[in-house]
């Protein structure tokens, strides 16, 4: 049997429920496909700094470098700790996933905007808006307003204080992820849309200006600018107008979190953060939901929607991946929902639930 | 009679379609409430620079400082000139209109989100999400990364071209913001949902822990945090939640597009600039729209809107706010629609056409 070792970090609140969904799912669906897999669980995040006083701890590090992936459930507040203000910024939560990230050199996050034909009445917006939907974000992950320098906390001249940080892409850093996302259209429907804000920041001006440069290397895909406010509504007005949408860090957090809403919500969208020498990481677009956690409600499709990706971009396995894919169909025709896509005449279930019949239909 | 006088710019693209009627709506309703008017015609923008070489002549700002409100149609492309990448940035025509805002000393930008009962089925959105939706975002337009220094292009230590800007507040910067949602939501419902990435950005800190403090000036004002990502999915999912939404200047940009597709789209948002010294800027929220630029297809409604923007927040003149606000209610009763909100059994118009229905409602 081939055999694979996966990183895993549950990571904080409702992380720690879907998570374990996810493994049973890749276990089964590999076993099923002749492929072992071996599961290292590792602390990250809020859970990690409770354990060990830091959010990314090297353990943790040196189990993703003998790993053939890594797999990530939740990172960020919980109920036990219900802000992360009170902490120094390299003590937080989020920064650990912001570490990790950095530490695993990934630079470019697939977050596909995919609506399942069963879900169209669980989306806030009409059928006739979302209906065939289907295009992949990708988000510039490992540079912009989200790690440039300098930035921190000041005084200025009036004596007052300030708070500060840097938006900077570099040609290299936006060469490479739009070389993602044009490889990408060339196996999709040969279109990209990236979006900045060029008319006002000169970090757009660049990107737009590289990725321009880009492009002449794929003749055969179409190129379009779109600056991001227009983006924002244009997702909800006309979504099918997309197909591959490349856009900067900070942007692609908000405007997948805004596109997550066609697909049924944020409780449906998986990533894969791609582009690193190592191992690859996935996690689900969701957090920590402290809000839900515990109560066996979240909705573990996208932490499953989250293994089909890494089975797809991070071990090429795509038998694997279409039998688990095929599994969240079968179980959605049955007719279960969690209730955060709640469809007219579904059996609502809770997160184990939910879990235990994609397994059966595994 | 009462005698106002209004600098107008009626800008570029749809902007010169849209402003005269607006203008044409102000004068009548006015005259009805023995208030006359006196409108000076100026050039700003792309406009402005074909004709003068700068998207914001001296002379244009020497009107303003003489006017009680400055009334702007649209700022950017157009048809004649598709992009302004090739010009240098002073001369761009939305450097135009930053110019403008910082010239005036506006620093909040009133943009309400308001459901008209007649256009639910305009939205992309399903109506049970947008009933009764109404909410206020107040974005910052005066720091944050649309001004923050330094900010251009470098090499780096690679040898590689850069781009890069800064985002910043200081204390009083986020202080005065806040007061004015503060002031605001005393008058509405009493909550205010602060946006930032505090989690992430130190400018958002600073920002989080300024608006923290100045709500204790507001015990009666339950305030909220939320981060940017979440309110992005949140105003899809349940803008209902919303009364005031306070946030930055970069994040006020994309989530008031976002929030415009819940009304039936950008062409029935108006905005107000305030905080000035001196008159305030009142512009809808659409921009230049080339692509249906002279068709006479666009929708006055925004503009028409913004004038009841200038009469309430900038003449204190509700009276004759209130006539305008009334006869467009009469005339979407009416069945008259432009044909970005077309409604089942609707007569759809062209924006000439609108306006003379507004007129006659008047
Ligand atoms: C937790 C946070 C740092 C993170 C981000 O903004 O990148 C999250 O919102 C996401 O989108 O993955
Ligand atoms: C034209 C541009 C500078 C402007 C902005 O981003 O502020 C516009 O998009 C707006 O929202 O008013």
């Amino acid at each position: 049997n081939k055999k694979y070792t996966i990183a895993v970090l549950p990571g904080d609140g409702i992380g720690t429920e879907v998570t374990p969904v996810a493994v049973e799912a890749l276990r089964l669906a590999g076993s099923l496909e002749g492929i072992d897999f071996e599961f290292k669980e590792m602390l990250v995040g809020g859970a990690a700094y409770e354990a060990t006083g830091v959010p990314f701890p090297e353990e943790t590090l040196k189990a993703f470098l003998e790993s053939d992936a890594v797999y990530l459930g939740a990172v960020g507040i919980t109920k036990k700790m219900p802000s992360s203000d009170h902490l120094p910024k390299h003590l937080r939560p989020e920064v650990g996933l912001m570490r990790i990230r950095r530490a695993l050199g990934v630079y470019a996050n697939l977050r596909p905007i995919t609506v399942f034909p069963q879900l169209l009445e669980a989306s806030s917006l009409k059928r006739s808006v979302t209906e065939e939907v289907d295009f992949m974000i990708i988000r510039e992950l490992a540079g912009g307003l989200y790690y440039g320098k300098p930035r921190g906390f000041g005084i200025n001249e009036k004596g007052e204080e300030t708070g500060f940080c840097t938006e900077i892409y570099s040609s290299s850093e936006v060469d490479r992820v739009a070389r993602i996302a044009f490889d990408m259209a060339m196996e999709r429907r040969g279109k990209v849309c990236s979006v900045d804000k060029a008319t006002v920041l000169e970090s757009s001006r660049l990107w737009r200006k590289r990725v321009t440069i880009m492009s002449e290397e794929y003749p055969e895909v179409d190129l379009s600018h779109m600056l991001v406010d227009t983006s924002g509504m244009e997702l909800i007005r006309y979504p099918k107008q997309f197909d591959v949408l490349l856009t900067t860090n900070v942007f692609g957090d908000i405007l997948s979190d805004v596109a997550a809403m066609i697909t049924g919500g944020i409780g449906m969208l998986p990533s894969a953060c791609i582009g690193g020498p190592g191992p690859q990481l996935f996690e689900p677009v969701h957090g920590s939901a402290p809000d839900i956690e515990g109560e066996d409600v979240a909705n573990p499709l996208a932490a499953v929607l989250t293994a089909v990706m890494l089975l797809r971009y991070g071990l090429k396995e795509e038998a694997v991946a279409k039998r688990i894919e095929n599994a969240i169909f079968d179980t959605l025709n049955e007719g279960f929902r969690t209730r955060d896509i709640p469809t007219p005449g579904a059996k609502i279930v809770g997160c184990k639930k939910m879990g235990e019949e994609i397994l059966k239909s595994l």
